[in-house]
């Protein structure tokens, strides 16, 4: 057996001082983000813990009953926007002594309920759940058990709160782009939503209604073709073939995320039909995949990065004050155009 | 305030038996694997399990030592590959009783000694070390507390196991195929790595290393031609536009891992060249981006999903046995060929 009953000697508060030239006191000043320290000094004990990898024991943090860890729930690494969204909840978190553990392949309300357990279970201080599908009454469950923030769904909780984007104006903006642009058959790719009590909340399902409703402003209402399948590169690709093989195929393809615009590009390629030339593709999340030159996708930018930041803003406020009202933030999106997008052909 | 003294009622093995119809007692062995169960017993449990997202009470699992939860550390989520490995992992966890948690956004050993040190204060039962850069005696240290696997070292440690593939032999593959198409100026993007004691263990200095050898394989030394940044997007970029500037450019670039490709392509892009007319391009790690068919580039398979499989195995072997000899597994890589090269312009 190897000697797992005394593991090497971890990093402590004292030599953490002794590598900062500082008190043990102020160390623990610093950590626990207490009056009367300077910046300098800070700035010194916050150098040596990372130099250390130091991090307050589990019995000392345990005492002041916080673990310093935030979950973070998100249902699939693969898609890029998450990433976005990561990078912002971690630079917020950067200066503080939180660290993010992700939770990760969510792909239904069981195996929701399996990583918000488990983050309960460890006792996380609180946790950030992207684009959960679970029902409004499981994240009630979870809210009121850990500080919770609910990203990219349109919420109205008292127990929580939530941050995403304006999904009515963001559909609207790509439809008023493309109908400048002289496109009549226009069509949507969407994310299937099947629980009608979940519809109000989802992002998928208010893009879908934004699209309807930007294509009747424009008179379009019969021009409204709506292909449901699932926010993956594979739903794109699924949903393009559908749409490539209609008698009169449309001349623009709304995707209602960037990993669906992927999938859409791969099936245009494999029709041998190019992109803008015969048939115009658009994406939402601007991902750093939009902003790839050999792809250059017209992309709805909702800010992930911003998006991230502010989830981790209200959660650091949720945790100093449990019974804070919820706050639920909406962020305004805007297009970034790009080379996918042009006049359809003649 | 809130009640969170007393959260909501969770759910019980009571409950799972009474969802599954079966007793309590089946369902506690089923979730301890004990024998006497049959294959009808644990379908229905876990059906059970899985519909009501059951965990065993931390109490109760703490009890037997056990926090069923293992840690995954990955550099970069923005990577596809490492996506391709927790694939692999989860796909082998997916029957077990185990939940993944993730610690992101490493970049430096600072910032691992962090997440693994969280991951230690979390009794998780085990780790997956993917592609650290720490020193070699941090990742002893880790193991010698926690059952750990390291992923993407060539290791011969005798505490941890290790899974890579064989970078020498994945590095060949490229610049045989390469020069059997009749390129000479085969220039390679490394990921610059200073520290003599890791050079023999890190994949980016060992397919470099291959690169170097298979070159002089051919008769190639006098055309080696490396440029040293980062296994990223933008390391990919920089190392393409030093090479486009050479007053004799290359007539193909070998990127060390996909998501520099990516950057590559880019910056030919941006020059106005095109792949493979002007330049060949290839990469290594044959992620769903390579495969992606507008971008359609020749990679290395070191089939990452395989490389999560074996590791997982391991960890859940070195798990139930501690002191079991130190496992070191190296996967033959493949290449796939794709339309990102062909022979050199004339």
């Amino acid at each position: 057996m190897r000697p797992r009953s005394a593991p090497p000697r971890r990093v402590t508060i004292v030599d953490v001082a002794q590598h900062a030239e500082v008190s043990t006191t102020a160390v623990s000043k610093v950590l626990r983000n207490a009056y009367g320290t300077s910046p300098a000094m800070r700035a010194k004990v916050r150098k040596a813990v990372a130099e250390l990898g130091y991090r307050p024991s589990a019995a000392a943090r345990g005492m002041r009953g916080q673990t310093y860890t935030i979950g973070v729930m998100l249902p699939d690494i693969r898609n890029p926007f998450f990433a976005e969204i990561l990078d912002g909840v971690t630079e917020w978190l950067s200066d503080t002594e939180y660290q993010i553990l992700l939770g990760p392949g969510c792909n239904g309300e069981a195996a929701e309920a399996r990583v918000t357990e488990t983050m309960i279970d460890h006792s996380m201080d609180g946790v950030i759940l992207i684009a959960p599908v679970s029902s409004r009454s499981r994240l009630q469950h979870v809210a009121s058990t850990v500080p919770t923030v609910v990203v990219g769904r349109h919420s109205h909780s008292t127990t929580y709160d939530s941050v995403a984007d304006d999904d009515i104006a963001g559909a609207a903006l790509v439809v008023d782009h493309l109908a400048d642009l002289g496109h009549r058959r226009i069509a949507h790719i969407e994310h299937l939503e099947t629980d009608p009590a979940r519809i109000a909340e989802m992002p998928n399902a208010i893009r879908a209604e934004g699209y309807r409703q930007a294509m009747r402003a424009h008179g379009l209402a019969d021009d409204i073709d709506i292909v449901s399948t699932t926010y993956t590169q594979q739903g794109g690709y699924l949903g393009a073939q559908q749409l490539l093989a209609r008698p009169r195929r449309p001349t623009a393809i709304f995707a209602g995320a960037d990993i669906v615009a992927m999938g859409v590009l791969e099936a245009i390629a494999q029709a041998g039909l190019t992109v803008p030339d015969d048939i115009s593709v658009a994406g939402y999340d601007n991902t750093t995949f939009a902003n790839f030159e050999p792809i250059s996708l017209t992309s709805v930018d909702q800010a992930g990065r911003e998006i991230g930041r502010s989830a981790a803003r209200l959660l650091l406020e949720r945790i100093a004050e449990l019974d804070k009202p919820a706050a639920h933030i909406r962020l305004s999106p805007t297009l970034v155009t790009r080379r996918s997008t042009a006049a359809p052909p003649r």
